[in-house]
């Protein structure tokens, strides 16, 4: 199986709902912010990573490119900002991020397949929402940036996939991918309360 | 001032010893290594800040390029690590790092203050000790990678000066940036008990 045949987007257990790309359309200062702060967190995960694991080089040569191209990202996001006139400020996070986190086994080695398979996950939603994006955003701007960084995206999950291969064979990655693509997907079943809570990883999943 | 005229030589109270020099001379592959950690650990501290002051777009403007920056030259050090069959493995850090950040005033404004100075410090003394090695080691490949990296250090310091300049009036600046340096230079003054504790920042300076 090449990279190519594992799309990010197989693995989620649940497509986003037009809900919440209706709802993501119709507030793009916020999904802009929240994008930016993604980026940046993406970058601070694949960092922690690295330092989790000092003597890695495998992992430190993937997760550094990672990390400085999610931080590229962040300056693209925020110069898109600047240009609009749309102030960064700090957003209540989802509980989507702290939920996958929770379910990260606590004992070496399977904390760090957990790891990368809840990092791959989060990658696999960001790009699936990317998409949905760059297809039906009415702002031409915006379509193009999503278009632009869906690749990535989908690299990046990619990138996680391989990591895990690389320590781990596949009878032990993909049963616990289908429990943690399970629990990725229930994660989002639910509707915003306020739309201003509206975030690239909000509420907002059909039914299997 | 222009960032040209404040070098960061210049803030430094006292100057590495021959002493010090004669050891990472003598122990490329540690102070190599050691290397590697600053790198990666500088970009870790950019991105911390960017954390903690997430509405602040010039912060994160500068503090991203710096991070990427930093990453890029832990893939150069890693690379020649790699090529050399050197492992990367974790090192014990020397008590320089955690006795400057002891320094740092716990309320902000000053917390920030503070965190810009000492980083930007650290970074003087990288510079300081890289133009030692690029002048004399006898090594020509690290003599040319310490000299190709002598520039963005000094770079990084005057972006922390920069930073500092942006927030706080100079007449508050110097003076806590006199104290800082001199408690840099203090946290330098011993000398090493085990050859192997070698690092970019274990002891080994002149007396002022």
């Amino acid at each position: 199986m090449t990279i190519a045949a594992i799309t990010p987007i197989r693995w989620l257990v649940n497509s986003s709902s037009n809900s919440w790309l209706e709802q993501a359309i119709a507030r793009p200062q916020e999904l802009l912010i929240d994008h930016a702060h993604c980026e940046r967190k993406a970058a601070g995960a694949a960092l922690q990573l690295m330092f989790r694991y000092p003597s890695n080089e495998a992992l430190a040569v993937a997760l550094s490119a990672l990390a400085q191209e999610e931080l590229m990202h962040f300056d693209m996001v925020l110069a898109l900002l600047q240009r609009r006139g749309i102030a960064l400020r700090p957003l209540r996070a989802p509980p989507y991020g702290a939920s996958l986190m929770s379910l990260i086994r606590k004992q070496e080695p399977l904390r760090q397949l957990d790891a990368f398979l809840v990092a791959g996950l989060i990658e696999a939603r960001s790009h699936e929402r990317m998409a949905l994006l760059a297809s039906h955003h009415p702002d031409q701007e915006l379509s193009n940036l999503y278009r632009e960084l869906l690749a990535s995206e989908a690299r990046h999950f990619g990138l996680y996939w391989l990591l895990c291969e690389r320590y781990w064979p596949r009878q032990v990655i993909i049963p616990r991918l289908e429990e943690l693509a399970s629990a990725e997907s229930n994660a989002l079943i639910g509707e915003l309360a306020k739309p201003e809570d509206l975030r690239f990883h909000s509420f907002g999943v059909n039914s299997p």
